[in-house]
């Protein structure tokens, strides 16, 4: 299979996303990362190159110029991934797109809906690949909710309960990854929502195949002074009648990263969480329950498509993280051009920002019904 | 200790919580079944008496003679059980208080406001004990969560996630069970949630001490022709800044009988579910997570006054239950007059009747915020 | 239902078991406890009848009396219960059976195998019936388990993994429990084996409706001076090829009352532990996991008919406790005389008893097999 | 950090554990593949070199050449990675090693006694790294329970019970892996002990720093026809006093990569499950049980050198056997020289070589106690 080039703007040293997207690019050879614009900071930006062992001439201190050079290089960068903080996503997202370089970028599209707006007129008019890592639709066991649900397992559904639920931001912090999400003009103007209620949202959307039409939050700020939601407390209907809860929350003290989701319909129920991901709960209206487990008895195509290791071998999130890569190296590469697209782009990344911006505008109003 | 005199209304052969009452009643062998009047229709009334083997001369076809003729005898009963549906609460409630007779009541309440009224002002101006069985409350489980946060373990409440998922009624039924608890002229307005939704927001309120000041409802009757709701999603939020989420669905297929209650607080949070309920979990914010089990190390005396076997033996549904009627005997003798009042009683009971009411009203409003 | 009347020896306050069985006694209303020598201290005897409500005449202050005077009544006692430490079964056993009166005795049988063959022979020459509380076997899912295997559902037995493991005498201890357990006078020359290996072994010969040919043992003492074993490594094989691995410690820190049970057959498994006794693992090979619960979808007739409360309702370790006493009124009122025999009795009883004999003389010859 | 060229022997389209084996060298980008002799027929090697882009004058049809043309290459590969089934371990370690070339070798370390005393030599006189792949040391829990104990945590060591059942030998079966895992030609006289017995063997070993005095073994073959045993039941003695039971099957209907580690002290104990790999238990005796994550509060700073992303965030088999991957390159490179050296290597292949022997002749002798 042909390898890729890959550039990456941001994720010098004390970054914590850009090295998650490292590991997931490498994990299937398909990508070699030979270019980046890693930190504004001249220093850290050579110092980090250096450590990967970037040819200096292509580690940049800017993603303009980085764009720009790349474009023009014979060997140049076939995508570049863009993991610096929300506010500094449509900047270079445009800057490559326009350079004619696809892009794989972190969630949320964007702290604005201008940025977001502004990130996919490019997509349009440039006609390249955007990529959004909402990389927990990579789990297999996901990719297998989604497939039993869309072949009708479940039934109509009904309700969908999805919660994310962590704890690090329980008091007041200074630390780098802490400062951003907690300030508006960097992470935008949602805190949990946007950190990591999106993600949610977003999975919810994916395994159910379903949109909201509407949608009620009751968002709070618990630590004294922080400008951003830290807990979030939201309905959701749909246009068939199905009825969600989502909670986020960053101050729920015991839970580490506790994205769960469970749906149910008028067959059937499943029950998944991200703590676990090698196990699904699977059950049929009288009937008991089953344990469905990541590549064991009954796995569907679609999981076994994104399953690397037997059942029992438990792959994790880095696993599912790369798929999205690989999945993207094939895209590229149009490998699987027939296939069923399953990658999160541009219109997930809208749907995320526009959830956001719903759910400030329904706290706003007392937790009033707000149009999706 | 001294053994008191049992009477029960309702709880004929084919019912179900009336034999729950009985276990309930038999365990801690404080209370003998002397007297009832276990069915309305006569027939089915005295083969039920007969196989609890209670002397037919106090098996009654009705609530008002056996309220007279047991008030008039030496060896009347004590108090009484009231197992009936919820809109034969009211009636047989009253006459016994009225007749000078300890009430024991199943809940919610009563189906209406009107009917729950008129019992608070029987118990009011006859003196006599009214308990209502929110049994859960037995837990020892629950009864150290309750302590912890009473004592300050879990710092101040910020976000209360309760909820209490079933699936039995995912189809049309025409069992007796589901029919009764799906006619609002039987079981009242509300369906989940008065029949679990009433469990799930009385057990918030137990442990947590507080009582919300505001809720918002969406209420669904996701079968078709359904009368009252088989799902509810409730926001919930209190005077001092926490909030919460309760979830009540009978048609969440999977799901047996799932009430969970999680309390996260600015210093500590706490995870407890009633279908294993001799464990908890426990953590203080940094810390790793505690496994506190019934009757083992860490086990408070609020737990351990209510546990009767060692950790490792679990103690189940009945036993919770149990401890209600093991209090009420206590009450009722006087034997532990100056302790703390746990047991659930007339104020739960106008609680809960006013939460249904509550969920109604946002829910035809639109799921507006109503004050609770 | 016909009530029967009950004596007790032991149980006085200060006693474990002697109040776990009058609460299995209570709890199906099927026994009322009129009796008892409850302990041979004559203070204590008094005070323990009088808090359970004894008429002081019934209450006695030995065995002996005791099964003469009941056995002369005209109300006398129907069945007594034997719950003094193991060396003080046999003398009880055979005074009341000699009396005439069907015995319940607490396991293990006896503390030598002398005593178990008197025992034996006094219930052989008495006729009466002797049951052994060989409480695990009252569990609804043991009972579904042992079905599950007896109609062929796992096909061929090939392994068998139980185990049971407390960390309660993990240092030298001193209380009255600890005390008469690690003293070879009291308890017999088995100590882990006697008290929870017994149990382990019992269970996995009623499950599985096997009982093995040979065994061989490793026995520990790792607290210092302790006299007997508080750690046991045993291999087991069965006539029909299957082995098991039985490991039965009370010195495993961080188990409570660890018993569990994994039975493999050629088509397929079950696991089961006590500490979660509602739920079953059930794999059919090449299938996946199933999840049983008690009462829940796939219950057999078996488990349904000692089952009490709707799945989802968790009953424990009383209630299967229970199951044994309400078998055992069953029996003696000969109300269940045509159906199959599950309560334990004098040849399980003597089968323990071998089991110890069996593991020491295994062990004191390093770890040879033995014939069982 | 320096990148470090790799070769493979075995790992051709169609094997299962090559396939690892370069998934753990890709993710942490320290090594690239170049040079391989993938497979012994020529076509499957070639399609299979072509797959992984490498150069076909480094695709080899005989390690022997390979082995002689990369040793003269100005850029041949740091170390060769052995992934050929076990009667094909030694020639080629052999040949690379006495070629001056880093040898990492799956496990068991050879299928006879002679194979591994003859590679045992090569590498003592190449003086060349030899890195066995016992992948399990590598999961960062199992790090930190290694120096748990280590430090002193669990007090003196009592008990270990260490199983690993899976259940895909439980019929019989033609398909490649089960092939020449079930053939004494290929495998080994071990079956179910050479394949995962080594492993648990290994990790109880690593974690506990103990190795046993004595066993003994009772294997078998419970499939009709198998020539080697597919289950093993195992018990240990240590010198210190301390003793195991050891459990291994391809039998055990339900489970799929079951490697579970339980071990308890005189202070605490742990316990800790392969397919759960980010959770622990630790128990102090007479507190609550604690669950450890990875990553989590804590953490130790060996299980922190070998974590990659945050708590919550789940690593997985790939993970671990990944951080062997990455050792083996600071090895190499001697970036880390001083060091403690947990990387398994010729010590721990001779001992599981001597395990297997060991369980047989135990096993041959009637379950007798063996010398280790």
């Amino acid at each position: 299979m042909k390898r890729l080039r890959l550039g990456m703007v941001g994720g010098g040293q004390g970054a914590f996303i850009g090295g998650v997207h490292r590991f997931a690019a490498r994990l299937d050879g398909r990508w070699d990362l030979v270019a980046g614009a890693l930190s504004s900071d001249p220093a850290r930006a050579s110092a980090s190159a250096e450590n990967l062992g970037l040819d200096p001439a292509r580690s940049y201190t800017d993603f303009a110029t980085m764009a720009q050079a790349e474009a023009a290089r014979e060997d140049g960068i076939d995508a570049v991934a863009i993991v610096t903080p929300n506010h500094v996503h449509a900047a270079p997202a445009i800057a490559f797109l326009d350079a004619g370089i696809h892009v794989i970028c972190d969630k949320p599209l964007a702290g604005t809906e201008e940025d977001a707006q502004a990130i996919a007129a490019a997509v349009h008019r440039s006609g390249k690949h955007f990529i959004l890592t909402h990389n927990y639709t990579g789990y297999p066991l996901i990719r297998q909710a989604r497939g039993l649900i869309a072949s009708g397992k479940l039934g109509a559904i009904r309700i969908v309960q999805v919660e994310y639920a962590q704890d690090w931001l329980t008091e007041p912090s200074d630390g780098k990854q802490a400062a951003w999400r907690a300030d508006p003009q960097r992470s935008g103007r949602g805190g949990a929502i946007g950190d990591i209620g999106t993600h949610a949202f977003n999975l919810a959307n994916f395994v159910t195949g379903l949109t909201p039409s509407h949608l009620a939050a009751d968002l709070s700020a618990f630590v004294p002074g922080r400008p951003v939601d830290d807990n979030a407390h939201i309905l959701l209907r749909y246009g068939g009648g199905a009825r969600a809860m989502l909670w986020a929350s960053q101050v729920a003290v015991g839970n580490e990263n506790g994205l769960r989701l469970r749906v149910y319909g008028d067959k059937a129920g499943l029950e998944w969480s991200q703590e676990d991901p090698n196990r699904m709960a699977f059950t049929r209206f009288g009937q008991p329950r089953q344990i469905i487990t990541r590549g064991g008895a009954g796995a569907t195509e679609a999981a076994m498509a994104v399953t690397r290791i037997p059942a029992g071998h438990p792959e994790g999130y880095l696993e599912g993280f790369a798929t999205l890569y690989r999945e993207a190296a094939d895209l590229i590469s149009a490998e699987h051009a027939g296939g069923p697209k399953l990658l999160p782009g541009i219109v997930e990344g809208l749907d995320g920002v526009r959830f956001i911006s719903a759910c400030i505008a329904s706290a706003e109003a007392g937790t009033a019904w707000v149009e999706f």
